[in-house]
């Protein structure tokens, strides 16, 4: 039976505990029941009342295709919400190779104390010192770790930018190729890692037992069948392996819905030069991987590896929401600034989404000129320093509008917008208003029935059937986090009958306790239950659940819709 | 009939309107009400569709003692709730000699548009340029005014940090010497006055006209009373006028609620150097002044002129909350240098309260060390320039604290507290949770009853009476913004039997409308519900009406008194 790990960052002291309360959940089933439980939801999420979860999902450890990825909740620093932050790499994969389900960070040390390094063993942590890596960016500082626990160790890590508790911090988790590129982006919880003064968390190398299944023939049935699954449907077998979520930039700026010049327009011109296909040919010329997975067990590999002009290394996990936030949304049509944004974000450890519309933020401000590039690059080099710019920067992009005085802000609940203009695509509209989370496109991506037609046809323009398919994939996607899986998997999903029946078998075959379709659904409305819980507790209300009123009072071009749904209606795209 | 003077600060259009529906309304009553039933909750508060409204209060113009406060009104964008900022100076008493109740900027300039100066006269509104003061402080650029339009000058003006849109930032108002030295303070009017791309405002000085009275006979008599009444409690007519509002230095510290160190301890070692009473002794020496009137009118002469140590002019307007806060609250116990920080706050036209607190997170942050004045006055000369760090600052408390991970942070409603532990002095507590204001003593100042035994006498370290106690003084206090009259007036009101109808016949003579007791209660009660309204309306709930979880969970030195109102409780403080 898995356990789990709490470590208390004052004391020192740790306990490896039963599941107890929290038995039957995984991910963020688990992360958002334990915060919702135990975190005060009026405290200062960087006060010692606050607690830090990293949790695998319920298959996390076994051989299920794409069951790889970890939630961290906690209070966020951003939205002064309930967060769950999803990230792949190794890590979920690993945890259960210790015995664990979870480890929890408690308390917090003293003002100045300094940074640890945690080495956590099947029966022991090690509180190490960390000043090989204080101070250092991801990459360097993940080096360093290398070599001392060897070139696979797996690792969860914050950047300068969490150290400073900056509000866009993330934490980085290493990836199969041992490099620091998977970022639990959302929500600043690289701040409550610094606020807890760890600088990484370190899984011992020597753990490397197999999980046991409860029941391996009849995973192995289910397990074969789900792989099917995943790789015969175009999406998750053609479209994101070969151009990852970048293939998205075409298809949105087609839709008119690629916000532009900070949500100002919905086409952006120079998109041609930051396109998916333009990027896996660059890919190609340069000798990278087009084709890559960001965790051991990956069978989307909608990941890649883009090298600069020399063919040297520059960054992975380059995803459509950043280049749409580097690119069209600050007039950036330079595919290799870009991918330099990209990398400088994961050294640094902050949230490519806060950060690319903050570069947006300070061109409103007047701090740098719309579509210069260099500049916003010199500006993503000052985060994590010690430069007060970069304080101002890696806070966030509520944080940089307010300190430039900018009142056109796409943010909901104080998190920045993602790559799809709510006008022109409104369900997922819905869902930033909506979602426990703030504003987050993976909390429910309505853009399936919206755009890319999977799992339905629901007009993207109109109001029509908005509210329902926001909720059901709200639903859908908090249970998919709380098995660990991939959200990517949901492509196929929607679109096979069996599907979620083949996953309920996977999850009893691996638990040896019966799962039923219902009960995989009803794990997500329990789990979106408990955040909207903390969020009341927390002081959110119905105003909360609403976009910037600019989205109302100005038409996006090309097809000039306004944002048209009242917070009332809205309503009924949260569980009940 | 007085007027209202609406300015489009776009179009530059602008109308004299009859009141209308704002008949019968003046000061606070007239700016919550305005704001209220014009500004959109959900608006953004640098956004167009937010306006900002300077009123007189119903006996402005009179010559009534001490009713020259001019009431300031917005949605906060420091709060994000609505706001009055009230203000001494001339202003007040020169607006109906051009015919006006009130001011009212609307709309917004394009971004980067050029600041302007607006001339405000009886028929017109001319847009002057300002680039002669734009990016001066407050005295210079008040300095240049003056050598155009002459010494008795009468402006609003907003300092450097008001032009970048921070956060703390004030308007400054001329008083009887022509100096800019009154701060409308709290809650960022200077941000929304510089999004508006307003530099300064002012009022022709050629409007001399004397304000009739309806019943001048009647007027006389209730004016003469109305003196006698203030310049014979001991309050009105000894310990303020000879100590300022430093006298309550010693008196706060000595029941042990003077917030040290970032409220952790409720007595400071370094009192006595920081006193009112070696203030006014420091004040005598340096052939200063130690009574001296915010405006034309006063007879309770709290203000003074506040020399340097070369017998220079330093700052005036120097009151306890800036001197607990610059001086106990960061362990400094220099008053030449609290009050050069009092006056560099005027220069860049940031709020004292939130600047103070602001340094205590700098401290906190470990930015520079506790104590440190010199090094405090370095980071103050940074706001208002194209220093980052001053825009950090300039944004005040919540937002420092933001920028440099501190988890203690004194606000509600993001509004800084002021310099009265809740802890040990409840009544005010009550009020900091539950005034519309955000964190506030003026607007329900119950250390009146708690300490000063002023209109009765409610034990400040007990929860029993400080409900009814704040809820009581809320409407008062909004009632006396609205005529205009000083809060200190309160002192002398509450023990006086007849206070209150002198002042209901003051204002029907002034009026020539029928005025009770009643009614002035009831102009209280109606401005609370207003402004109440348009807070839940911008989202505002029950969790935003209590204080940080540190006040509940460490006790206070030396009483070690904790905060011990649930927000359920608080309730009860609020207009029904």
């Amino acid at each position: 039976m898995l356990k789990i790990l709490r470590i208390n960052t004052r004391t020192r002291e740790y306990r490896f505990e039963e599941l107890g309360q929290y038995a039957g959940l995984g991910g963020r089933a688990l992360t958002s029941r334990l915060v919702s439980t135990e975190v005060p939801a009026s405290c200062h999420p960087l006060s010692a009342a606050n607690k830090l979860v990293m949790a695998g999902g319920i298959l996390a450890g076994s051989s299920a295709a794409n069951s790889g990825r970890t939630s961290v909740g906690a209070k966020s620093p951003l939205t002064g919400g309930i967060k769950e932050s999803n990230v792949g790499g190794q890590f979920a994969h690993k945890l259960p190779r210790l015995g664990l389900l979870a480890i929890v960070l408690e308390d917090k040390p003293e003002a100045g104390a300094p940074f640890v390094k945690l080495l956590i063993k099947k029966d022991s942590v090690e509180f190490l010192p960390a000043e090989d890596i204080v101070g250092k960016f991801n990459y360097p500082a993940h080096d360093v770790v290398k070599s001392v626990f060897g070139e696979k160790a797996v690792t969860a890590m914050i950047g300068p930018a969490g150290e400073q508790c900056l509000m866009a911090s993330t934490i980085q988790f290493s990836d199969p190729d041992g490099r620091p590129s998977r970022s639990a982006g959302r929500g600043g919880m690289g701040a409550v890692m610094g606020s807890k003064r760890v600088k990484a968390i370190i899984l011992d190398p020597e753990a490397k037992d197999a999980v046991p299944m409860a029941d391996p023939e009849k995973f192995k049935v289910a397990r074969k069948r789900w792989v099917d699954i995943l790789t015969s449907h175009p999406v998750t077998s053609q479209g994101l392996p070969t151009y990852g979520t970048a293939i998205l930039v075409n298809i949105i700026n087609e839709v008119g819905a690629l916000p532009t010049k900070n949500f100002r327009e919905g086409r952006f011109a120079g998109v041609a030069k930051i396109s998916g296909e333009t990027m896996t040919e660059t890919i190609k010329a340069r000798g990278g991987q087009y084709k890559h997975g960001c965790h051991t067990g990956c069978v989307i590999q909608c990941s890649q590896v883009y090298n600069d002009k020399d063919g040297n290394y520059l960054t992975t996990g380059f995803e459509y929401e950043t280049i749409w936030g580097f690119g069209a949304n600050i007039l950036v049509d330079d595919l290799d600034d870009i991918a330099l944004m990209d990398r400088l974000c994961d050294e640094a450890g902050v949230d490519t989404i806060e950060m690319a519309n903050g570069m947006a933020m300070a061109m409103e401000g007047g701090l740098v000129p719309w579509g210069d590039s260099k500049a916003a690059i010199e500006l993503l080099r000052k985060v994590g320093t010690a430069d007060p710019l970069g304080r101002i920067l890696g806070n966030g992009t509520s944080f940089i509008a307010q300190a430039f005085g900018v009142d056109r802000v796409p943010v909901v609940k104080k998190q920045a917008l993602p790559a799809y203009d709510p006008r022109t695509v409104k369900g997922v509209g819905v869902t930033y208003a909506t979602t426990p989370m703030g504003g987050d496109h993976t909390a429910g991506y309505a853009v399936c029935q919206n755009v890319l037609k999977v799992g339905g046809d629901v007009p993207a323009m109109g109001k029509a059937g908005q509210i329902e398919v926001s909720k059901n994939l709200q639903i859908a996607t908090a249970a998919v986090d709380s098995l660990g899986l991939c959200l990517f998997v949901a492509f196929a999903v929607l679109d096979t009958p069996d599907a979620l029946s083949v996953v309920a078998d996977m999850v009893a075959a691996a638990t040896g306790k019966p799962c039923t379709v219902d009960d995989i659904v009803n794990m997500g409305v329990n789990t979106l239950k408990d955040e909207l819980a903390f969020n009341k507790a927390a002081g959110f209300t119905i105003k909360d659940d609403q976009l910037p009123d600019f989205f109302k009072n100005e038409a996006l071009p090309p097809h000039n819709t306004t944002w048209d749904f009242t917070a009332e209606e809205l309503q009924a795209a949260k569980v009940g």
